[in-house]
């Protein structure tokens, strides 16, 4: 039988309710890998053995029982830590949260994963407050790229990009306000969705950007990303952001291909000051789709600058009494730039957010000719671990700043994106970000079970 | 005959439609009352006797015709400068933007009024950018109080009260962003409509502050406001802040009576901080309306900063482009709280907009309880021309800052307000708020013709 701590959610799943497996047995699978390889990942900050055996007993009874189980039953997953664990603080990646009260109850998106049969096993390491792209933290130390243990995992999510990308975990749910979902998929070669802003409730998690925030599961296979964002989507009346509208299930259609699906690659600002193998990985997969075709998504370097001033602004709106008390507790990287964001002035800001009303209206003309656009995740493979700066395109820039100059300008208007891991050579492996028109999660999740039921991405776990 | 120069709105449509008065005697009367009057009132920036009387004698053609007229018929109205007027370049009271070039066409709600059979005579003088309580202007001058041609007119629209408060005209559009519509109707003696933010289109206008901006009707009887709103109201695709709701008469019910609607006074911040005879104007409304219970409008004083700041904010993020290129062309006062906004850190008006969706929903929640609130519309009665500071409750403030105190917290969320003259003894006059909830101007306005019907607010205009 395969190893169940480094099997697919959807398999774990059919396993537990066929009754060739028990989720007791999957979870302690799990934990013992866990054990055994996070060590040297650290992609974990909590891990919650009594809670998940408790939980992984408590569906084994079910099913016991003969009741009917559900999509994820005996799926073990985890969560940044920036999402609510009933009995933690939620110290979403810093110091100063460990003085909050513990959660009183888990975040909605836990909820809804338990549920469906999932079963929480811990919380994961994260850049501090989510204003990351590295994957580094200093209070609870980096983790690690599972790939090559020297490198960056990315950041923020960096802990959910380790978990899945060393197999320590089917599921996990991350961020991604500017691109703390897709990087840490890029650079840990895993699948990662962020959904269209405001689809999955984001209630009972810690915030960084209020209007740029989403939540998401990343996996390692298509059908894991779909089938977990089935059980997260509905309304959520504790969500004041949250859309109303009814779930839109991308499970039905997800095997349906591409169809007659226009799909075309982001050209101009996408297709230079990166790597060669970011736009090489792009030009294989619309390869493997017949797509020759290129779009030139307008003004995205001003998006990108626009996402940058807002991000800043606003996150320092949310630190402002923070930054006044425990300045000396943040870490260093994230203080500075809180503090610079703290003296932006509001009018830049505003002219931001009239920027921002119409790229999105100019974005919503383009999805009129195409229905994907496909764009590298990041400018390149993921840098060594304690990198300062790195050459693109023959520039030396600052790593940290710049590792988001392909996911910046998607997230700013809420677009949903599917990140898809590439191999292109026998190199680390990278990004390309399939992206859809707002609500239309359903399309690029399409595209991307057509790329790897055709081979062309995949997201092995590292052997560790 | 009454001299037509002075009639009410809906007077002279009714003879105008029963043929007992043509629509051109009644624009010639006008056209004479304005040359007369205005050189000591200085209301209008622009008057327009060609267009006037071509329109005129085309409502007389169709009444010849046996054509059916408006709810308007040979009404005419004239508007702040900031509402285009085919032809003029729309000045918004500043020397900078006679430099752009001539509307192409009418404002929206130009449009929807001689729809209705009004007549457009002209264009009245403003506060320079719509910042302004007090009605002065460097560039035109002020407009002087017609009750008192030594003391200001209120502002920033000072030309639409001076025209209504001096009998030029019966009707006349402002646009209130802080107060600009309630301020001059206080000072003047008119009653003015704020409608619900979004209620009325304002294409083809020029803006201040996007997000507290409003246009609305001010004139000499409630009945010519409700006729005038219900002709202007409906959705605009021209304009993506408006409703898309259908609209929603108030003529129909404005002789309702006020039956059992819940009306108070507004207490604690709104009960102090002013003249004796602001208050005693809210109460003796109250005691005609047999109302004795007082409402607490919740952190009403940190509503007003956080609309301050917004505004000073807002504003300087539209006129950026102008403070760096035309500073010199400014009106120093408005130039300088420009500058001032340019510089307010932007976490700051981040707070005050989160502030604000707590606020609004806290006063939707006490719009639960009451159907009215009834609050001064000004601290004070007009102060005299020029002059800088006023004491309030023996505290010594500068004037231009503190006119807007009891109008600005209700802007702010976009409460509907009509604005009733009360003369309190023999004084000047001054204004009350009938304050209702979002969406809700026909109570505001079944309030206040109540009052008027009872003879407790009226407006004359003023003997010139």
């Amino acid at each position: 039988m395969t190893d169940p701590s480094t099997m697919h959610a959807a398999d774990i799943a059919g396993s537990v309710r066929d009754g060739a497996i028990s989720a007791r047995l999957v979870v302690e699978a799990v934990l013992a890998r866990i054990a055994r390889v996070d060590t040297a990942v650290n992609a974990f900050t909590d891990v919650l053995p009594e809670r998940a055996l408790t939980r992984a007993d408590a569906v084994d009874a079910a099913r016991a029982r003969g009741e009917a189980l559900g999509p994820l039953a005996g799926v073990p997953f985890a969560v940044k830590n920036l999402i609510d664990i009933a009995g933690l603080p939620t110290r979403a990646g810093s110091k100063i949260n460990r003085d909050l009260a513990p959660a009183r109850r888990d975040g909605a998106l836990v909820r809804r994963l338990e549920a469906a049969g999932a079963i929480l096993v811990g919380g994961l390491n994260m850049g501090e407050y989510a204003y990351d792209f590295t994957g580094e933290n200093v209070h609870d130390g980096a983790t690690r790229n599972p790939h090559d243990l020297g490198r960056m995992s990315g950041g923020s999510s960096g802990g959910s990009g380790g978990a899945i990308g060393a197999g320590l975990v089917p599921l996990a749910l991350g961020s991604d306000t500017n691109g703390s979902i897709r990087v840490p998929s890029a650079f840990c070669g895993c699948f990662g969705l962020k959904p269209t802003y405001g689809r999955l409730t984001r209630a009972g998690s810690f915030p960084f950007v209020g209007s740029l925030d989403h939540l998401g599961p990343m996996a390692r296979s298509v059908t894991d990303l779909a089938l977990s964002y089935d059980a997260m989507q509905g309304p959520d009346p504790d969500d004041p952001v949250a859309t109303t509208r009814a779930p839109d299930p991308a499970m039905p259609s997800l095997d349906d291909g591409i169809g007659d699906l226009r799909i075309a690659m982001a050209g101009g600002y996408f297709a230079r000051g990166g790597d060669n193998e970011a736009f090489m990985a792009v030009e294989t997969l619309a390869a493997s789709l017949g797509c020759g075709r290129r779009v030139e998504i307008p003004e995205a370097a001003r998006a990108r600058a626009a996402a940058y001033l807002i991000t800043a602004a606003e996150g320092a709106a949310l630190h402002l009494d923070r930054l006044r008390t425990r300045a000396a507790d943040f870490d260093p990287a994230v203080r500075d730039r809180l503090i610079a964001g703290a003296m932006i002035p509001a009018p830049f800001v505003e002219r931001a957010q009239r920027f921002r009303r119409w790229y999105r209206a100019a974005m919503l003309d383009l999805f009129r000719e195409v229905d994907i656009i496909l764009a590298p995740s990041t400018p390149c493979r993921a840098p060594k671990s304690g990198q300062v700066t790195f050459e693109l395109d023959g520039v030396t820039l600052p790593v940290r700043a710049n590792i988001g100059v392909f996911t910046q300008p998607i997230s700013f208007i809420g677009l949903p994106v599917v990140a898809v891991p590439v191999r292109v050579d026998d190199g680390l492996p990278l990004g390309v970000q399939v992206i859809a028109a707002p609500w239309r999660e359903d399309l690029a999740l399409r595209v991307a079970r057509h790329l790897e039921r055709n081979g062309v991405v995949s997201a092995p776990h590292a052997i560790l």
